[in-house]
Parts: C-alpha cells; structure tokens; sequence
C-alpha cells in the first residue's frame, strides 16, 4: 500500500467559514500545533479578496511567520483561485500552491465570478505558473461529485477537467465534494475513472460531512488508491459559496481511525487532540470531531 | 446483491440512554411512523428488569398495543438478556428475539452479572426456546469489536460464540460494536471470517458512533456481505453499562446514503425524517444525525 498523507485544511477551509475572525497568534499556534504532530501538509490559508473572505485576510502575514526558519517536513499550502492570489503567494512563501475550479457552473460562478470553463483555463496558466516557480502544486475539481445549486454533476465534465490538467503535466489532483453529495459507490467509481486516465496520477479527496458520510468515503477513496486525505481540525469547515455547508472529517478522527489500522503511527494524535481542543474551546461550543470529546480508544484500561 | 433490510433499534437502544422516560404513547407514535415508513424491523424495546432501567419498563405494553390489529410487513423484535425476559416476550406478542452476549467478560458481568460463557450457554438455550415457539430469533455477539474495559476482543473468542450459535442451528447472527471500536478494515476480517464458518449465516451488524466511524463501518460490513443494518433514529443511543457510550448511525442518514447508491427506495425518507424530527424537538437537543437537519439532497433544485 502507497503511504498515506494527510492534508489539514482547518486553517483554511474551517476558519473561513466561522464568522468570527480569529486572532493571528491563535492561528499560527494551531497550525504549529499541527506541523509539530507530524502531519505532511497543512493549508494555511487562501489568498482571496480581505473583503470578500476577511478571514483569511493575514494568510499572507502567517506565511511569512511560519516559513521564516521553518524546521520539520511538513508542506505548507495556500489555496489560491486566480492569478492574483498565485502573485501574493509566490511573494510569501507558500510551499505548495492548491488551485481549483468546480465543476458546477452555478458554483463556479458564485465562487469566482467566472464559469467552469474559463475557470478550468485560468487555473492550468496560473498552475503552470508555479510549477516554472519550483513550487509544488495541487489542482482540484471543487463540487466534483455533486453541487447543491445543480444537483448531480455529470461524471464526464469532471473527467474532461481532470483530463486537462493531466494534459498540462499537472499530476496532483484532488476531488473535492464541496457539497457533500458524494456516496461511497460514487467514490470508488470516479476515482477509479481517474485512474484509468492515468495510473500514475497522485489523487487526493475532500470530503463535507454534510449527509454523515464524511469518513465512509474517505475509506472508499482509500480502496481506489487514493493517497492524500484532506480533513480538517475538530471537523470545522465548508464553503461560504454553498448551498449547504458543513464541516469536514476531523482530521484527528481520521489519525485515530488509521491508527486502528496500523497506519501512520507516526503521526502524534496526543498532538492533534490539543489542537482540536483547543479550537472547540476558542470558538465555545462542540464542534463536529468527535475523539477530542471522548479521548482515544486505550488498549487496555481499568474499569 | 442480497436485499438489505434496515432494524431500527432507536425505541430500544436510543431511549434505553436518556434520563428522561419517554411517555409510552409519544414512543408508539415514533415506532408507527417507522413502521409506516417501510422500515422492515424495529426493535420496540427490551426485557430488562424495570428497575435497572426504567425507560424500557413499558416494553410489555407497546408490544400489546403494537401488534393487535397490526398490518404492514415490518417485524416487531424485542431485546432479551435473559429466561425471563423470554418468558415476557412470549406473552405480549415480539414476533423476532434478539439475544445476545457479550464477547467481554466485564461488559458481560456489568450488563447481565454472568460471565461470557454462561451468558453464551444461556442465551443459546432462550433462543432454541423462542424457535420451539415458532418465532424469528437474531443472536448476537455484543462488544466483539472491541471493550471499553478490556480493550481488544480476541476474534478467536468471537468467533467461538458464532460457531456455537451456528451448532445450535441459529443462523442469523449479529456483530454489535457495543464500545464504538470497530474499524473498517476489521469489520471486512471479522465477518469475513464468520461468512467463512457458514456462507448461509444471515448476518446483522451494530456500529457505534464513538469515534466517528460508524458510517465507515457499515459500508464496510456491506461490502462484507452483510444484509440488515441496524440504525437509530436521529443516531440516539448506546449502552448504560459500556465505559464510554455513544449514539448510533442515524436510520435516516443510512437510507438518505442507501437511496443515493438507488438502494431501497421503497423507504419512504420523508416519513423517518419526520421522525428523527419529533425525537429530536421532545429531547430539545441537536442530535447526532445529519439529514434531519440539513433536509434530503434533492435532485435538482432552484438556487
């Protein structure tokens, strides 16, 4: 089996959905927090219009904090959706650019100002950007399984917009189920269809929690090869541009459950729960994770 | 594919953990409006001593209620630990028994103050007597994924109790995760290994929710070969006498995910969500299903 990664994405995609803005020194504590438990990469923010997103108003600021004598192997991400986020990214540091377009018109729309395809075009010119820059790169298909504006979204748009970034030499590509539409079967069947593109494509998944089915497709996109899994933590997130929003897997829900299974034992859940806590008690109120509540199992406890 | 069939045990092992007794005639309306629904087993409550627990001291009565003048197809089970709880059984009208013991020594001793073999021995003698009396009978292993107490069950001691079940010709057997334990990749193992003692074995599973992967679990046990699901309304529940309890997979949200893979679509969603609605509005609490408060996905709708 291809070793895992884990991808946390609470910086980003769970802060920007709370309406209050939270602190920069209380952000880059959480984030160190993580990097310090051993997760691979961690999304520190996007690089979005302040007015529109405030929340990720000082994505630039943390950047330049956490890289500035950066130790550890941890990867850190920026997500960015247009050439001018890849500009103020590529001046503060981002280690890995995330970039993406969603496959549902509305969305897109709603998101960027801008359609599927002309977002799709604009995505790959800015992505080859940063790859001519020597920075890791992530492209994505946002509302790939579903969009709550639309509904279903056919499978072929989302394998036409895979097909052209594989055309474009970019390799890492993520599905992101923006809605929380996606199913197990689902899962197993477009990932796998990606495969079938390209065997040797890196797939990553991002799941909403949004119907309880979070964590079943993430096993589900494990069977069908996929490697990075992106959560987020206590389990906070969603898009502001949804329909219905909801959190994502918690990523120290996740490390517990790979843990079960003798995966990434390296990965320091003690870490994790600290932060998970922490982010519950900051905002006042439990949050969807839920081994942060109940502790980890312990192999063999008094009773 | 097997049909799958969906027991709901939210009157059971939902109301079994709230403080508050539910009146008798509010917990009917909840099992009609399941039964209405096309679910095709509830478990309308246990044979406990009403003393130990008090929610389910009515279980006599709903049964009498429930079954005189019944139509529809849904089968009406009852939980029993012991002779006695049988012997009340018998006399009100439970069309299924469902018996069980614990794989755990201590989850045993704490539950029904007998040990695992015992319990094992007494159960499979109850059950032979409900079969003589002509009625549908489930055995169960509790904790066999897992004990809050003692930490990792052996399969070897589950798998024992499932070959003297299958001796004794009982045939439909569950695995209940009592401590919320299991994993994906162990739920595949465990009744992988029991489908191999006997391919004809009908095979029910019980996930807890304790640690996020409930769902996860199910699809798991689907993929295993398993064919009744057992859910709870709203996702309430959870044992009294296991170390740390939590609800269960949320029936709705099961058939919500069912009915997106076009599984049972005779389970009329409208009506559990309704359901999970008034559980949800009489305990005056967000519980942990999903659907009931996001709504269904629907197909196409305007933005």
């Amino acid at each position: 089996m291809k070793r895992i990664l884990i991808h946390e994405v609470g910086p980003r995609d769970g802060l920007q959905m709370e309406k209050q803005v939270v602190p920069l020194e209380i952000k880059e504590g959480w984030i160190r927090g993580v990097m310090d438990a051993g997760v691979d990469l961690v999304q520190v923010g996007s690089f979005v219009h302040p007015e529109k997103v405030p929340q990720m108003a000082d994505t630039d600021e943390l950047f330049r904090r956490l890289t500035a004598g950066k130790t550890g192997s941890t990867v850190l991400s920026g997500l960015v959706l247009n050439e001018k986020g890849l500009e103020r990214g590529l001046q503060c540091g981002v280690e890995m650019f995330c970039l993406g377009a969603s496959a549902s018109e509305t969305h897109s729309r709603k998101n960027t100002g801008i359609g599927t395809e002309e977002a799709t075009r604009r995505i790959i010119g800015a992505a080859k950007q940063a790859v001519a820059a020597g920075k890791k790169v992530q492209v994505s298909v946002q509302s790939a399984f579903g969009c709550g504006f639309e509904g279903p979204i056919p499978e072929d748009r989302v394998l036409g917009m895979v097909r052209a970034y594989l055309e474009a030499g970019l390799t890492n590509i993520s599905l992101a189920d923006t809605a929380g539409h996606a199913d197990p079967a689902q899962v197993e069947r477009l990932f796998g269809a990606v495969f079938a593109l390209d065997p040797a494509v890196e797939c990553t998944c991002h799941f909403h929690n949004t119907y309880g089915l979070g964590m079943a497709n993430i096993f589900a996109a494990l069977r069908a090869g996929v490697t990075t899994l992106e959560t987020s933590f206590a389990g906070l997130g969603g898009c502001p541009f949804t329909k219905v929003a909801a959190g994502n897997v918690a990523t120290e829900d996740l490390v517990h459950a790979l843990h079960r299974q003798g995966l990434r034992p390296d990965v320091r859940l003690d870490g994790l729960l600290g932060v998970a806590r922490s982010v519950a008690e900051h905002f006042g109120r439990d949050l969807p994770g839920h081994v942060y509540r109940t502790g980890p199992i312990t192999t063999k406890e008094a009773s």
